[in-house]
This record gives structure tokens, C-alpha cells and sequence, in this order.
């Protein structure tokens, strides 16, 4: 099979070609801008693509409601041109296939949880902390939407005793994304995350931050496996840190083995690798191939 | 039709007998002893009721997973004799009939999405705020099970900055349960939080907490609905106080009609009253019925 895939991010698009067991068979990549444009480029390139389905994980907030009139739109976002835009409408004028529809984050834990690190499960969140920070809720074999979708990077969490930094977050200041996405770190330290060493105070502060919301998060849906993408999670010195918060959060609390003594291998990577939206996406359009038969 | 629903409480049992439109048919209760002692009591109950599936919704923690070894019964409690006792098996071999059975608030959250406050829709939260705090989820249209269960009681919220009570949650000291559960109120205010004026400060000091809790749960799981019951929520004067502070720590992210101008409508008491427990184990019955034809 041939399925199309489009990772549609705040800074750019990822669009590619994958087969019906997520081996990606084409990548390319453009930079986020006005949405004519940008989606223009995304036409140009599935043109001769013969795709049987499309799957798009985007940025949102967006529409995810079909019986919705603003269906495939993209609500409110700062990025210009973009707010209350109609992004599937415009594809699906375009190609005449099924479309798969979602966060970028809901597809990523889709995709891990058909081809990744969270394979054969029905439970998985996850998390991106980059930029921001998205959380894409996985369960019971289904993805979470409800109202609108998961925001879970805004959650509030306790701050640490010795962080003086306000947060950048424009609604909330300091709410987790305010506090530890990776313009924080820089902001806190005055320097890029990427610049700070292994073992700067700056990682176990993140790891506080981070921990604290993946065990309130466990509390809340009870996932069985965590997956934490985005640039910031390439520290993998962070890893440990965040287990270790977690289980001192929890502090025996939930007396499942995963918890208690498999932490290693339920606070993980994507599976995916830096592949984990694309292959989502992929996910999603698969999906909604099958939906269509 | 003639469904068996028990409710099975920290504090007391309450079992009855429901049709298939949620209509409470008969009911009794008795105080939560020894297993031996109230099964004995509730098999006594429904022995000569002819009842075509029962469905039962418990304290916990519970084991959950129908593949496992454990499953139906009470794992880790403090509760004597309730610690790792097949509470399931037990009801088992006595009534060859269908059975339902998961959490109390996993069932209250199933019933008021069945019968009442949330009657239709495929998402709801219920929260129940007494002597504990327990969450129940229901999203897509399922109980959200995972790993264990929810167990939102737990979360961590930041602290009110003029409460100086240490909380009383023996895991975690002041998570949410530890100091917004009833007797978190009473050993803050030294007196039991009904004989508390309605004005009392303590309401919006609850409110506080239970907001946050709330606003955290709605980036979360982006529930369509949430449902608050317990004996704290009787105090019906929270109601307002804990929509403003939703609406307060949300700050207008949430761009849902519910949010920015429903709240009154989002945020609501058990439309199935204080039959909301029984309820949902009755509509636990019916659907392990349903599975069952």
C-alpha cells in the first residue's frame, strides 16, 4: 500500500509516503507558512503520489468533531493565517481518497501504539516537550477526544523550591509547558538546553517538572506505557531523573509492576524515533483506509 | 428485567435490584465488615431475587484485567480481611448469571452517562468527594481501565498559599484527597465541615483545590461532561466557586462553548442523586447482560 502522511508542525510540515506496516518509503519537509502556501506544497507533493488514504497529526488546536461544521479546521492559533482555517476541506478538494484526522500528539501515540514502542497495547500517552508541550491521550484502543482534545501541556504543576523563573506561557505563565518546555530551560539558565551539560542542575529541575505531571497523568488515566518525545527528550540523561520522580511521586501508591519495578520500560523513547509523528500519521490515514472498505 | 447491582462502599454495602431503565426496583445496605460476613449478607440479599446479571461497582484498589490470575479481586487495602480477597469468584459461585464489575466511580461515571447528568454522551468524569476522593473516566464510549485504574484522588495540586494543613493522605500527605477530602475540611477547621456556615472561608478554600483538580483534568482528558458527588458535594454552595476557579485556571485556553460560557451546565451534581453508585453498578449488570446474549 501506499498511504500518504502529513505531520503538520508549528515551524514545519513533514510529508511523506508509508506502506501498510509504517516503513516510511519517502520523507520530505517544508517550513510552516501561510497556510496557501504551505498546503500548496503539500498538494504539489502527493500530486503523482498515488496514495490510497492520507492520514494528517497536526498542531491545533483544530476541529475534531465530525459532526461539526468546522470539521478538519484549525480554531485559534496565533500563527498567522491559520486560525479558523480549513485544512482538511482544502485537501480533500484535492484528492479523492480517505482521510485520517488528529493531533499531531494523538497521532504520534496512535502510530507507538501500532508500530512502536507501545506496539499491541491499547493504552499509551504521549508526550512531545519541545517548543511546548503536547500530550496525545491513547485509550482503551482509542483516541481521546472528548470535548475538543487533550491540552495536557497545560496542566498545573507544584513548582520547585528553587525556581525563581515566571514561566512564558502566554494563558498561564507557569503551567507545566510555562515552566519546562524548552524555551524555559533557556530562559532560566540563559542558555540553550543544548548548550548546558549532562549533569547541569538545570536537567533534575526539568525532571521535577516532568515528573510530577507524568504522575499526576498516571493517577488520572492510568496509561500502560508513557512515551516522551520532542527535542527537549533527546537529553536522555533525563530519563532516570524523570523515573525517579515519578516513583517518588507515586511512593508506592499504585502497586502495579510497571510501576513498582519495571519504571525502565514504561517511561520510554519513541520506538519511532524522530519518525514517531510521520509514522502516526501513516497510522491515521491507514485507519481511516480501513474505515472506508 | 431484573438486574442486581451492588455497590460496594468503604463504609457500607448497598445492593438492589434495577430494570433495564435504571429504575432502582429495591434496595438495602449494610455496614462494610469482615468479606465472609457482608458477601455472606449480600448472596442472602439476592438469593431468592432472580436476577438475570448482576453488576458490581467497588472501592478498590481492584484487579480489573480479565486476563489476569486476580481478576475480580480487591488487591491492596487496609481495610481488614479485603486485602488480595476474590470478592468476584466468591459472588461467582453462587449466581450462575453475567457479571459487570469495576470501580464504584468507574460505575457512577458509567451510570450517569446511561441514565443521568450525562445521559448520551461518550465522556464524562465523576468524581466523588467524601471521605476520600475517587475519579472514575469514561471516554470514547469506555470505562478507561489501563494499567490498573484511575486513581485521580491522588494527583498533586499547588497549594493554597494561607492553608498551612499538612493534609492527611497516608502516600502522599496533601495530594488532592489528602487535603480536600472531608476530613482534610474537619482537622483543618477543627469542626466537621457540616456544621460550617455556607459562607464559611472553607468553601473557597475547597473550592480552590477542587478547581485546580478540575482544570487539570479538563487539559487532560478533555471530559464532555464532569459530575461531582460525595458527601462534600452536598455543600451545594462549592458549585459556583468551583466553576469560577475552573473558569480562572483555564484562563480562556479551552475554546469549547462548555468552558467559556456552559460551565453551569458542564460542572454538575449526579443527576442520579444519591442513587448514582447503585445506578451504574445496574448499568455494569446490563452490559455484561448485553455481552453475554
Amino acid at each position: 500500500m501506499r498511504i500518504g502522511a502529513i505531520e503538520a508542525g508549528g515551524t514545519k510540515f513533514v510529508c511523506g509516503i508509508g506502506d501498510e506496516n509504517g516503513i516510511v518509503l519517502d520523507r520530505v519537509s517544508f517550513p510552516t507558512e501561510q497556510p496557501e502556501k504551505t498546503l500548496g506544497q503539500v498538494i504539489a507533493y502527493f500530486k503523482d503520489k498515488q496514495v490510497e488514504a492520507i492520514g494528517v497529526g497536526t498542531f491545533g488546536p483544530i476541529d475534531i468533531d465530525p459532526n461539526s461544521p468546522t470539521y478538519g479546521y484549525v480554531t485559534t492559533t496565533p500563527k498567522p493565517g491559520w486560525s479558523n482555517y480549513p485544512f482538511l476541506d482544502t485537501l480533500k478538494r484535492e484528492f479523492d481518497v480517505p482521510f485520517g484526522w488528529d493531533t499531531d500528539v494523538n497521532a504520534a501515540a496512535f502510530g507507538e501504539a501500532t508500530w512502536g514502542a507501545a506496539k499491541g497495547l491499547d493504552s499509551v500517552l504521549y508526550y512531545t516537550i519541545g517548543t511546548g508541550v503536547g500530550v496525545g491521550v491513547y485509550a482503551e484502543g482509542k483516541m481521546v477526544h472528548g470535548l475538543v482534545h487533550p491540552e495536557g501541556g497545560h496542566v498545573l504543576t507544584r513548582r520547585h523550591p528553587d525556581d525563581a523563573y515566571e514561566g512564558f506561557c502566554p494563558y498561564h505563565g507557569d503551567c507545566f509547558e510555562g515552566i519546562a518546555a524548552g524555551p524555559a530551560i533557556e530562559r532560566r539558565w540563559k542558555v540553550k538546553g543544548s548548550e548546558l551539560s549532562e549533569d547541569h542542575p538545570a536537567w533534575r529541575m526539568e525532571a521535577f517538572y516532568i515528573g510530577q505531571a507524568l504522575a499526576n497523568a498516571i493517577l488520572m488515566i492510568s496509561p500502560k506505557k508513557i512515551i516522551l518525545g520532542g527535542g527537549v527528550m533527546h537529553q536522555l540523561q533525563l530519563f532516570p531523573l524523570i523515573r525517579e520522580e515519578v516513583r517518588s511521586n507515586l511512593n508506592g501508591y499504585v502497586n502495579a509492576q510497571a510501576i513498582v519495578s519495571g519504571l525502565d520500560d514504561y517511561i520510554v523513547p519513541p520506538g519511532l524515533g524522530d519518525n514517531a509523528g510521520l509514522c502516526g500519521s501513516i497510522a491515521l490515514g491507514l485507519q481511516a483506509w480501513n474505515q472506508n472498505r
